[in-house]
């Protein structure tokens, strides 16, 4: 069963410029997913959303299985209906947020045993399950169920851990339900560590998933780390297939990534960073909070066609935090997925126009220049 | 000067239907003012808040003193720029709220002496002072400075605050700085005291003020009180001018209040209800975090052509307060103020066809019937 595959229209050195065909609609990548946690993007309307450009969205396993309940969401028309947003879902496989967020896990072969953060009830999360409520929720794109290594890890820990991420990889395989137009991805681990990567990636091929993701990283190794074994590891996935880097990231850290020939991105940052009043421009993040912009009568970012930018000052989203208003949340993390956004147009009309290595090079010091200079 | 007025359309026993030309454009009445405490709408993009229907807002005058201050408002263009809101903007003159919020309050002939409630700092609030920042703010309607009567008083405390309101009143209206399409209101007090209000009235025609309110109700006398005073008192006040009264109220308070002749609202319930759960419907109020909800498909209320109503189900409304999320404040608070909206188009369309006592049975008799039954 089909229906789902990258086509690539362009390329620039290993950056590639394409689309990816679902059963929800198309994709345009290299691409960013807003993260929307709980079955909504934090403190936006889904076509607010859309509006900033965002084609696909990513929901969370864990949390949606322990509320409202992935067979709730299936009762209730999946997850696509349950929120509004008709486009591509993309859903974790729940690993990664039972280590960081449940109590009391136990890791067996099996699967992980936790506690609720919620409310403690006891739950198993194994490949079968994972692939059973990505199904129940209707996600586009099912994740293949793994172990996120933990960082620092010695090389015989990290090698541990993928093998069992490959073990995993290959029940989430058997159990994935196919349908015309929906995909599973494997997930590419190792560490920091190139003969694991190597071994990850060579187990993973031979398993024909639909894409590829790079796992494991932005978890503390740094930009210069990430980016060696981005350099090292990215050419062993199959080129045919779209690769996605997990949890990334800061918007040089994604430069360097679609450099290096990744197509699909997902972060909190942008949304996290929204509503504790950090702002996104050319120039850097500008801390809203901070009394300079008390009087400032200027938009946030004067390119941004934002409606933060275009219909306010930053001395009205500067009041807006200090006040404690939902408003601020709501126009911050808007202007932040906006601009995320123009990032991954302005990356997709570089490698469609061959000039990839002089945006990124242009965008590298426009963030060093800093907030343009207090009225 | 004036380019300011109420013109009335169509009467229906005490009830008128009108506009009001201002310097920002017209208000159909009877109208309600959704309020912006401090410069927002509280989790509500101002167009939203236009897109209900909304033609006229409420601002604090208390509020906005504090935070971000009159004259920096002044300096970035006015509150109308500052929050964009190019419509009408009617502004409290701060007496309410410095009683109720702020601290170690002493009243004198003078004013009234306080300490803000966010940093501590001292003010003097005046009836000059109140003009002056209502006209820093750039007010469409100011209102005069006045003391809310506490409830329950005595009626020679009514009478001694009232008159103090009287004289204030006289103040107010030569401070009041003129402008075309502005417009000053006074303000009836006197609390349940039929004297006391007739007094009242009679102190205020003589100011000429642009419109006048009724003030001193809501306060915890309770409806049929209220309904009491407005059958006597809104008679009193003169009938070219608009009619206000304030901090009213639940649906059922404004259809009564509408039946007797009053023409504009503000209230505080449908934002703050919108945040904590509470829904309004035409069968009464629907707590969403109640688990009735959790499996409902349907929406929170059928006829309403709301963006929660129309894209949403009561499940997934259930599911945004449950787990805390923005976005289930932005909702409710928007179908909310599109049901008061809703609300105030009934009431208009029912005093032009002159079926507006038909009209208020049915909603009060709507409004007995509770909820729909759980699915």
């Amino acid at each position: 069963m089909s229906g789902f595959g990258l086509t690539i229209t362009a390329r620039d050195g290993a950056a590639r410029l394409g689309q990816i065909v679902t059963a929800h609609g198309l994709i345009h990548t290299p691409a960013f997913m807003p993260v929307g946690t709980a079955g909504t993007v934090k403190a936006m309307m889904p076509d607010a959303v859309r509006g900033t450009g965002a084609e696909i969205i990513l929901g969370n396993t864990y949390h949606l299985m322990l509320r409202p309940g992935e067979e709730r969401v299936a009762r209730l028309g999946g997850l696509h209906r349950f929120m509004d947003w008709p486009g591509p879902i993309l859903t974790d496989s729940g690993g990664f947020q039972v280590m960081s967020l449940a109590k009391l896990r136990k890791m067996t072969e099996q699967g992980v045993e936790f506690q609720s953060h919620l409310d403690g009830s006891k739950h198993l999360l194994t490949p079968e399950r994972s692939m059973a409520i990505q199904h129940h929720l209707d996600a586009t794109i099912t994740m293949a169920f793994d172990e996120c290594t933990p960082f620092p890890a010695t090389e015989a820990e990290a090698a541990a851990s993928m093998r069992l991420s490959m073990r995993w990889a290959k029940r989430s395989r058997d159990a994935f339900v196919s349908r015309e137009g929906y995909a599973l991805f494997g997930i590419q681990q190792g560490g920091v560590f190139p003969a694991l990567r190597a071994e990850s990636a060579a187990a993973l091929a031979g398993l024909e998933f639909d894409g590829y993701a790079v796992g494991g990283l932005a978890v503390g190794e740094g930009q210069e780390a990430m980016f060696a074994v981005l350099d090292q590891s990215v050419p062993l996935l199959p080129a045919v297939k779209p690769r996605y880097l997990m949890g990334v990231g800061r918007p040089l850290d994604i430069v360097g990534a679609v450099v290096r020939g990744i197509d699909m991105f997902d972060c909190v940052i942008p949304t996290r960073s929204g509503r504790t009043g950090q702002g996104f421009t050319r120039r850097g993040t500008v801390n809203m909070r901070n009394a300079r912009h008390q009087d400032d009568p200027r938009p946030l970012d004067e390119g941004c066609a934002c409606p933060a930018c275009t219909r306010f000052s930053r001395a009205y989203l500067h009041h807006l935090f200090r006040a404690g208003e939902i408003l601020g949340a709501v126009l911050l993390t808007w202007h932040n997925l906006h601009f995320y956004q123009d990032l991954m147009r302005g990356l997709r009309d570089a490698i469609g126009e061959r000039r990839l290595a002089a945006f990124a090079a242009e965008r590298v010091t426009r963030e060093a220049e800093g907030d343009i200079e207090p009225v």
